[in-house]
């Protein structure tokens, strides 16, 4: 692992990364878009059970054993490659639609108003 | 936006992105571990209307209109997002946790026997 | 709407009203199991978005006014529907299933051991 | 079980069961609305992992194995046993809320209209 990857990672190298899995392992032929999308969904269900029964958890995981938080690492890590995946099947840019859509949401949000409700999108 | 951000987009960046962006709203409030993780929940419903009626979609989306791709360019950097604002209130590395499931990835299924069949986890 | 129905609504009563209106309505051609699936995740996503930015929420909602509980039995519901939908579809008698789940629970999970501490599935 | 419910199932009846469940291992006490939220979405990543590399599905699943079929009927169960328990915690009577939940989309997606084409909600 470069130093690069250490400190910046990515989309690119991810998307690059599961697409080399997936090619050395011929699953290409299973990665159809509602296949990773139903993938996904099942990721999301898992990073779910991390969380079902512990209650309201405060920011930063104070009570939670390095065990936990490594199987959380692995469960969100699950849920971004299948994303990654998933928009390069489906030839979107992920990064640049996110930067694009993080404009977007600061026109639909505009700081002013933002401050004194939430508002649902 | 520079020439950077166009050629690779960072997690960091969008962690950095997100942080800001709750701030200047006052939105740090919201964002709780479970709160976000609803949302996240959310969004993936959205991006799955996408694909609900449509029946098996090929690679590249080939019969889909500009704007309908546009659409879900938003709805996975919707998931994205909110992956990336979880991952940090979790006090979770996103990328590097990404790096490492890869490769818990290539010990799991290697390259021979993968080949062979498709293997859930 | 008969007696019956408002005191002790059938799942059998609700997969016959969903086969109706699909035919009425020249839609069983959409209704295959992973449009189905993806349709049910969609309205899991509405669900979930109810309660993303609330915190924890006590039992019984005592604090939710009148219409937001109302849009809560919506989301439920067409959770519900679509999930009696899907088990038709598939052929799989959704009641029984779930008589024969909660009798398989009861075995995984005794009474007395699991007054000690709660376990996941 | 008696012959009644071997013919119709009711959501009371569900109700009821998992009411009981709860109280007999002293789970109350974690069956908060967003606790049976999250577990309701990871059985719903369960639910979609069965279907996730199998592309497109046909109706009554005629080339699946029997003990495929019965883990099916497993994960649909779990998630319609999660949403009863959920519609009880919050205190809303799911039948009768997803009776008039037909209605509203009877009236919302009119019989001839309809015909013409599908319409997402």
């Amino acid at each position: 692992m470069t130093g690069g990857e250490e400190t910046s990672v990515t989309l690119d190298l991810l998307k690059k990364k599961m697409d080399d899995f997936a090619k050395e392992r011929d699953w290409e032929k299973f990665h159809s878009p509602r296949n990773l999308l139903l993938a996904l969904v099942g990721e999301v269900g898992e990073l779910s059970e991390i969380f079902q029964w512990k209650g309201e958890v405060p920011k930063g995981l104070p009570d939670w054993k390095e065990n936990e938080k490594l199987h959380l690492g692995e469960e969100l890590s699950d849920v971004l490659l299948y994303l990654v995946r998933l928009s390069d099947i489906c030839g979107i840019d992920l990064g640049q639609a996110a930067l694009r859509k993080v404009q977007l949401n600061a026109i639909k949000y505009p700081v002013k108003k933002s401050n004194e409700e939430q508002v649902d999108n």
